[in-house]
């Protein structure tokens, strides 16, 4: 019953350098990720924009990845306190998936890290406000370190044709930058940081866009920006997105605040490998999640197939249940799969019931009962 | 052109208790505050709304003013080191305003605290994730208290006939709250603090809903105050509302994101009273704040009356600019006034143009220029 409701429009809606453009390509939903517009329609199907990011190249506002600059003597030391990964073998130009926990061990964001320098990171975040955290901890710390919000605003390109269009715009170069590493490039006499990354299952970069100088206007040169891209992009198909739900589901590619909570652990949520035990460095949370990897988790994330109608993108969780009607989970992001031809979802699901192959009932929000099975993530190929 | 961009819904932007309710009325906007959904309007125009919150008595799901829990021994060393406003003197049952600062004496926050006993505080927030911010510092200075989001969803009882309203459900007792006082009152068995507050010029009582034990259903329990109180109030010309913003603009109140952000102190913000340089306690920002005030400030928060036809709610900051077209400032919440009949709005003005009854142009969006008049906050009866 929430199809048709407007978001009003207001400056703590914070809009993007691209939002103009966004609105000329006509967009039909936004949604609101660390006070910021994130596009989340144009005017073709969730459907048919899965099946274009698949074959050929999209470019989305996702602004909303807001970064928090960190730098100074104490820089490095405050980001590795801020995550149970690893950050010793970091170098220069990498870009790090880290969880980020609470003194519970409980999730409170799960950020891409970009090491810019020994004294210069960017925590590019998902929706919640790690600059008030990082400030307030390094305040208390009393750390010697300089934390802000740059006027950083990424664009991502996704698709198979992402790299084509890409060296099309800004040479060669483009190609020898790996998976999860950047490169600065230039874009009219500007640097820019490109990241081969992105919230899609396909190939892809992002283009963390920021004017350097004063005297260029922000959103001018964030419309040159796209227009230079869009132009290029025309001979390859190109169109506006956004994040798929359809990809991001089958690739599974978690949402925080949708799929996991601080609420729950990064085990829970198969980060298991960004928290090994052998860690030596001191990190929020220590104590606590080594009391979890030590008595086990009692739920964790998992895919599961199920049948029934096509299901449209799920507004709120559903219920999962054994076939004696007892709770066993939830499925926090779902919708149909027109590769796999079932509908699919995020879930998670008690241990006794977590096992590959399981099957398990899921509830409809009208209350309408379909079989299912758990699979393990991402969804197979 | 963004009037009909509908809200993407998930589970991210979180439904409240009375969301089902909010629903049923019809509600046609929302937005999103604290990754909660705010409803922003009903079937009714902004006028129409303004006109029955100024006669009538409404309801509003403002369960977005999410609280911060703080408890333990350290509990008030922490909260008086979020803010200079001085605690020294509340005492239990009361409702302070409370700027709170960063490090550089900007504004991060503008709550409301309420002092639950001497070691338990709730800050009431505006649109910024204090949890973290609170936590982060908490940890850094290892003090000893405990941080949560308690299940706590605010409902707004607005308008002048909000006291014969809340009388009729809760009792005489009512009565006795004075503004910005709480009381914990009885509702079937439940204990609930209720406050004389709200984000209105009107009278009115903000209910803290809260279910104390694990058995009641939080949804349940939250239609039933909703359809106890709307029973209570038919007779009384009772209506779904919210924040009015013709009401909230006549009153100067303030909305963080939209007039201030973290680029502005407090003495802009006209909140001097809760920054004396008397006060002797340590807070963050302090020697920031006392800088400004040595140095006094450039800019101060304003109201304009100026001219033209009707003008909606403004969705984005309007240039204010002198006669010979310098910049002075910016609109950062504008509308049309039914009762001053003209427009009006809160904008921050440079120094040599804030003195009262300034002449000055207001540029709309679309470039029309506009005669106005700098005037005091809120704006005259």
């Amino acid at each position: 019953m929430s199809k048709n409701i407007k978001l009003n429009m207001s400056r703590r809606i914070r809009r993007t350098p691209y939002t103009n453009r966004v609105e000329e390509h006509g967009v039909s939903d936004f949604t609101v990720v660390n006070h910021m517009l994130l596009p989340k329609g144009f005017k073709n199907s969730v459907e048919e924009d899965y099946w274009h990011l698949s074959k050929n190249v999209q470019m989305w506002d996702v602004s909303c990845q807001r970064q928090v600059q960190i730098s100074g003597p104490d820089a490095f030391k405050l980001v590795q306190k801020l995550t149970p990964r690893s950050l010793k073998d970091m170098e220069t130009g990498k870009c790090f998936y880290i969880p980020m926990l609470n003194e519970n061990a409980g999730m409170i964001n799960d950020p891409v890290l970009l090491k810019l320098d020994d004294d210069m990171f960017w925590i590019s975040i998902a929706d919640s406000d790690i600059l008030l955290w990082a400030k307030g901890y390094a305040l208390g710390l009393n750390l010697n370190v300089n934390i802000i919000e740059p006027d950083v605003y990424p664009l991502a390109i996704q698709g198979p044709k992402a790299e084509q269009l890409m060296v099309s715009v800004f040479g060669e170069e483009i190609k020898k930058i790996k998976f999860f590493n950047f490169r600065v490039v230039d874009f009219l006499g500007t640097k820019q940081v490109v990241a081969r990354s992105g919230y899609s299952k396909q190939d892809g970069f992002e283009i963390y866009f920021k004017v350097h100088e004063d005297h260029f206007n922000i959103t001018e040169m964030g419309e040159k920006l796209w227009d230079t891209l869009w132009d290029a992009g025309k001979n390859l198909n190109i169109s506006p997105g956004c994040p798929n739900l359809i990809d991001r589901i089958e690739g599974g590619l978690m949402s925080y605040g949708n799929d996991f909570t601080r609420e729950n652990n990064p085990l829970e949520c198969n980060l298991d490998k960004y928290c090994k035990s052998d860690n030596s460095h001191d990190f929020i949370g220590k104590t606590a999640l080594s009391k979890i990897q030590n008595h086990g988790i009692k739920q964790k994330m998992r895919g599961i197939i199920f049948n029934g109608s096509a299901t449209k993108a799920t507004s709120q969780p559903l219920k999962v249940l054994t076939e004696d009607g007892v709770e066993i989970g939830q499925i926090t992001s779902g919708i149909y799969s027109p590769r796999i031809k079932k509908n699919i979802g995020l879930s998670m699901i008690l241990k006794d019931y977590w096992n590959l192959g399981q099957s398990v009932i899921v509830q409809m929000l009208d209350g309408e009962k379909r079989n299912g099975t758990i699979t393990s993530l991402p969804f197979p190929d």
